[in-house]
């Protein structure tokens, strides 16, 4: 046996190129008894290196301190337990951690991961509870002119049973795409858990992508679309909000999904909610189609006047024909920290006036991935439960 | 919707570390007309900067040239249409390419992507056609003591049959895992391809985890087996090789996926075919089981006698038996110049010596996945052809 996990050891290194060979095994990050976490880069040619990372506050990024092996390290302070990512800046250029073999996707920023164990990433973390089956389906929108990528969960049980199950449609942010709730957010895990806590109904989740020029993550995107999308992702985001997509969502998605999976197909077992990009989109979906979801989420995301070409009359007659139509649920939650912090303030101000009924959850934290997981983490387990 | 552009573009630029911010647009990898390449890095502090990729058949890394910008660049020769990997050298520490966000994984080898356009690269994108549902499910596995993921590809129409399919089981090589042949062997749009030019039998591909250490991807992996499996995982591999492997495979996953998925559930009905490490565990499997698989791929891997604790009269004897077994197909594929050609050599020896029928392709090109995406477009519609 010896024998065979030299052989193995030799393929192992032969495929790749990613590993720093003839080298010392370099353990990052380390957590430590105390949640904190020690960061080491092995760069003996580099003058300097900095960690940056979403356990920060600012982006300026920490300075490591090479040791006479050339290893850079940083000792940070305990983090709470949660989910953060972070980088490594070479000599000005941005590198995932070498060490860890665990990277995920939001979008163009592709970062390394730490979780912090605990309480509140249990909930994250795949535990041993029956899993959903979380797919890639493709389909064909009209409304967009394109074939499209999704990521559909099915709850435990979904493929042995003839039960229908209600609906949550999931959007991301600007600049993301179909996975990152799962990459970043962990949606399918989120669920898993609180399905088998009996503190969320079974339910599909339809994850599905907010830029309109996309088809789908770059990885699976066809060549001709590359470049094109590429271009537009990274440099005229604003392009990809649309306005096409409450559309896109109301006609074919919707029917997409109600035609292919045991689905309840009545309003009463649909929601819609979105972050960032994605609740402004939810804002302008449920707006113009009031009789369409029976649960709205708004995370992130405040008064769209903030964008210009604001039409105050339009924006109250919609709401109003939506309270008419009474929802289920209206919620709407934000980081203290944000940047649309403010904008938020307005919006539940003119909720406010209106008499427009909703729900306000304000926590700590920013416009991050932190508090959109906690977020669904809350607000999953309010929907449905009106039978 | 200038100023939402401007918003959204603000929010993008905000939620992320990745980007490097108010940095002159980089374009790499620039594909030219004659697809020779350009790679750019904008790199101001950095004194070196290399270029290591597939496309090269030595390891050292061309050097890349600073120019006034801080923008090391380099062009490379024509390529051929075929997908390769890259990553840069950033005084000696090994990144991403900043300015392209698909990234693809083998295991811990985490690499940009290139894919040059053409016939090859046809077979391997997503083209007009239908497309099958792509799914990770997670089983349980008693032989091995843990809950495992696997991909399951369902083809097309698959989801609104009731008819039974045919299966081929999936096996990646060393230091991979359950997403390598998604994300760097696009097995799934290649069957997507092949059934829609029909020269594939519509079949459900299911992809798992060779290594037994291991319960998925390291992504997914729960938190409490993540160090565990990276130390197993970087520092002995042959550790996940096992010997557990054929009955996991024949115990448990194929009972689970028949229990689980529309499946004819017979041997002829039945593939089995591996890279490298995974041509190891189908052969073990297939000549510890003859009576489970038709057909068989082994790919990249020759003579295991070569890993020692070899034992000629039971290798043998067992061929015998899968011989008298009479599977339809039983195909070797190498490149001629893989690190393993001369144990493949040796193998195709002692198949000739005992009358031991198969079929052996020889391509050009080593031990990659350039061959392993030929091998799979080559393989697969082969299958299931005997009716």
């Amino acid at each position: 046996m010896k024998s065979l996990q030299i052989a193995f050891a030799l393929l192992f290194t032969f495929t790749g190129l990613f590993a720093q060979r003839n080298a010392p095994r370099i353990i990052s990050p380390e957590i430590q008894e105390d949640n904190s976490v020690i960061f080491r880069l092995l760069a003996p040619e580099a003058s300097n290196v900095k960690l940056r990372g979403t356990m920060f506050s600012d982006f300026s990024g920490k300075e490591m301190i090479k040791n006479e092996k050339g290893v850079f390290e940083i000792k940070i302070d305990p983090l709470e337990s949660d989910i953060y990512v972070y980088t490594f800046s070479v000599d000005g250029v941005t590198t995932l951690d070498p060490s860890n073999n665990i990277v995920v996707r939001d979008g163009s920023h592709i970062e390394s991961r730490l979780m912090i164990p605990g309480e509140k990433v249990d909930l994250y973390d795949v535990k041993d509870v029956p899993h959903g089956r979380l797919s890639a389906v493709w389909y064909k929108d009209k409304v967009l002119g394109m074939t499209r990528r999704c990521m559909i969960y099915t709850p435990p049980g979904y493929d042995n049973s003839n039960e229908k199950y209600p609906v949550l449609y999931l959007l991301h942010g600007a600049g993301g795409d179909e996975e990152a709730w799962i990459s970043r957010g962990r949606a399918n895990y989120i669920l898993d858990n609180l399905i088998a806590l009996g503190k969320a109904e079974p339910m599909i989740v339809v994850i599905f992508n907010g830029n309109v020029l996309a088809t789908s993550a770059p990885g699976e995107t066809p060549l001709a679309l590359r470049i094109e999308q590429n271009n537009a992702t990274m440099a005229t985001p604003g392009a990809m909000v649309g306005e096409k997509m409450p559309a896109s969502i109301v006609e074919v998605l919707v029917p997409f999904v109600e035609a292919n999976f045991r689905v309840k197909t009545n309003r009463e077992n649909r929601a819609l909610a979105g972050l960032s990009m994605g609740g402004y989109q939810t804002q302008k979906t449920t707006n113009l189609y009031p009789d369409m979801f029976n649960y709205i989420g708004v995370m992130s995301m405040g008064h769209y006047g903030q964008f210009g070409n604001y039409n105050k009359e339009e924006h109250v007659a919609q709401l109003k024909a939506l309270e008419k139509a009474d929802p289920a649920l209206y919620w709407i939650g934000c980081g203290k920290t944000d940047f649309l912090y403010q904008s938020v303030l307005e919006l539940l101000k003119l909720y406010d006036e209106i008499g427009f009924s909703h729900i306000y959850r304000e926590s700590e934290g920013g416009h991050s991935w932190n508090n959109w997981r906690l977020y669904l983490s809350e607000f999953a387990p309010m929907l449905f439960k009106e039978k």
